[in-house]
């Protein structure tokens, strides 16, 4: 294995580990300090059970807690801690059971308790509770998608009608303090989104619900029509909110391992969002000039690329961007472009993503794979497998998007 | 005019001026010292007109001179300069009758003599004396053509039947030295690509040129054979070269703009190549990563970005690169993102390149114009209109590519 390729391995592998629930979890807890009074956890979302059972091992007990994730993600028990798996992508009765026991849990408490609120992807199905009856939020769901409204605007209606979206988990805890710890799946991090932020300030108001009902005709209930008159908390002095295991740790993390490499880095964006091909494109471009530098440097770009697919091949946007990469680099040794999602599974594929250098085209070449006609058949699988370009991982049980890396020695 | 567009408007104002002819020789001659003996002047190419009053202007006077330039490219009279017009982009007869008079203007010189000899784009055609028959290279390109042969393997024919192209001009001017100044119009400079290298020594062989005509079944003349058996100089001791006016002194040029106006740079490349929405959309990415560093700083892009017609509305890859940048920056006030073509003539438009700033997509909100809407049609001309973001120079007289700047305020 070539040194350039145990350096990416060594990048992959440091920046991958920096956003595990379990490392993100320790990694926030260091600033915790609790406030004399009692602690009680509540985790939601994907990475639920490993986020709470991280967070119990730090603290070493907690006074009371709850688990609510995805059916079989539930991996043993917690000392202190009831387990519930419930519905995910759509929230089921399960979904509503569970955050209805979590918010018996926090109520009560007094201005020296704790809540560590623990969040994760997929948090928006499996920690809710309908303030209407089920059927009656799913034809208003249809009723908004059915006249085109946008996702800021479905937020602003649903989030009136939960019990804990838009802030209101929060003031549901209040007198006591909320320590939230989110470990987040949305490139830029937007605190109000990730499950609908039941914990963040809800920048929404009335008049804009009143507005977009009135825009679309929506046909509501006269409850509904009161609930959207219920504003939702604006401030919320009683939570402190860590964002963690988001991309830009991932980016930070692979610049990090980088420079103890003893590259000179350059954290190009943590908020990449073009088409993948493209990216790995101009990574290499960037590869080519600095190529006559003679410095070791690196260059990073996090973030989620998007693929569009104009064949039936095996690929994933990570195996894509790098592919791409090879013609621009061809030739130039020591350079080489990786990206790998920090899932750990590129599309519907066993690789977390690609890796090319400058030899990459070469071996191609011998076995008479031409990358454009690759790319055109979303085929990026197979054409890296034939120059053992393949990263492979295995789950990690994170989703913080993607990092891609464009790597020069001297 | 904000003081954003006011720095962008200095920083495309100061790289469009240092790859100006005149301002590439004026520069490319401050080396210069000649070496005693006479000086003779021989400048072919798009821009050979300017080029050479811009050398006679610099060095006072030549002993002997000759421009070969395309119809309606010569603006007067140049003091001890022949000026000659031709065909362009396919040579004519007047394109064969001025090199074998530059030809003859460069025999008979002495070690103590000096050939300035000024290359730019189109030289290719216009520089030529073929060795055959018009009517014969013009069947050998045919066959080339016929058979789908690439452009390395045209090019290792077509010099061995020139007498000036693949290091044969410099050839040609021995014992006499050659001052070449280029002014590069091809990504990356490569110096044996442009016009075919006239005074740079040449790496194809005649092993290669008999096998490409075996490859092929080229039906060749004896005449021809034998040519293809004469090998072209693989080494020239009396050629000193300067490039000049290429892409990389655009992209340094917008470099010291910036840095003289007080941002922090990052030259990202100077070999740009990918479709030019996605290199905008990047820089939006990098811009707003940055945007949270309170730093003023700027990232520079330079190269040659394509762009896939869709529609059939007005613009140009400079203009669909600037306006892709608005979403990706919308809101983030101080920050804007750029993209000139140095030619001032982007597309089939009257604007050089496109300005969009973190206003702009307000503003295009305002006039009903949906930015993706617009490059689907490929109308990004009428979009930057409504915004104020067409950058217009006129054409400028030079073509070294384009450059992309992203630029962040505190």
């Amino acid at each position: 294995m070539s040194s350039l390729r145990q350096n990416a391995d060594k990048i992959i592998n440091s920046s991958l580990n920096a956003v595990l629930p379990d490392r993100a979890v320790e990694k926030a807890l260091e600033q915790f300090q609790g406030n004399g009074g009692r602690t009680v956890l509540v985790a939601a979302g994907k990475a639920a059970w490993q986020m709470a059972a991280a967070a119990v091992r730090v603290l070493g007990k907690v006074d009371d807690g709850i688990v609510i994730t995805k059916y079989e993600h539930v991996k043993g028990e917690i000392p202190g801690v009831e387990c519930y798996e419930a519905g995910h992508p759509v929230p089921d009765q399960n979904s509503f059971d569970a955050t209805e026991k979590a918010l018996e849990k926090v109520s009560g408490l007094d201005e020296y308790d704790t809540v560590i609120f623990l969040l994760s992807g997929g948090g928006s199905a499996l920690f809710e509770k309908p303030l209407i009856p089920g059927e009656e939020l799913q034809d208003i769901t249809k009723q908004l998608l059915a006249c085109g409204a946008d996702i800021v605007e479905m937020n602003t209606i649903r989030k009136r009608l939960s019990a804990v979206k838009g802030g209101r988990f929060a003031l549901a805890c209040m007198p006591a303090r909320v320590y939230a710890i989110v470990l987040s799946d949305i490139v830029g991090d937007p605190l109000d989104m990730i499950a609908s932020g039941p914990a963040y300030p809800d920048a929404s108001t009335c008049e804009q619900a009143e507005a977009i009902a009135e825009k679309y005709q929506l046909k509501l209930s006269s409850q509904v029509q009161e609930l959207l008159k219920q504003e939702t908390p604006k401030t919320l002095s009683n939570v402190t909110t860590q964002i963690t295991g988001s991309v830009r740790e991932l980016c930070r993390a692979a610049q990090n391992a980088a420079e103890e490499l003893g590259y000179e880095t350059v954290l190009l964006t943590d908020e990449l969002c073009c088409e993948a091909r493209e990216a790995g494109s101009m990574l290499a471009s960037i590869l080519k000039t600095h190529a006559r530098s003679g410095k070791r440097c690196c260059f990073i770009a996090g973030g989620e690329t998007v693929v569009h697919l104009t064949g039936t091949g095996k690929g994933g946007r990570n195996q894509e961007l790098a592919l791409a990469a090879a013609p621009g680099i061809a030739g130039i040794p020591n350079a080489c472009v990786f990206s790998v999602g920090s899932d750990g599974t590129d599309g519907p594929t066993d690789a977390a993503g690609g890796y090319v250098d400058g030899s990459a085209m070469e071996y191609l070449k011998k076995q008479n794979i031409d990358v454009f006609t690759v790319l055109r058949q979303n085929d990026a699988y197979n054409a890296l497998k034939a120059t053992d370009g393949l990263i492979i991982t295995g789950p990690t049980g994170t989703n913080v998007n993607d990092v891609a890396v464009a790597l020069l020695d001297e």
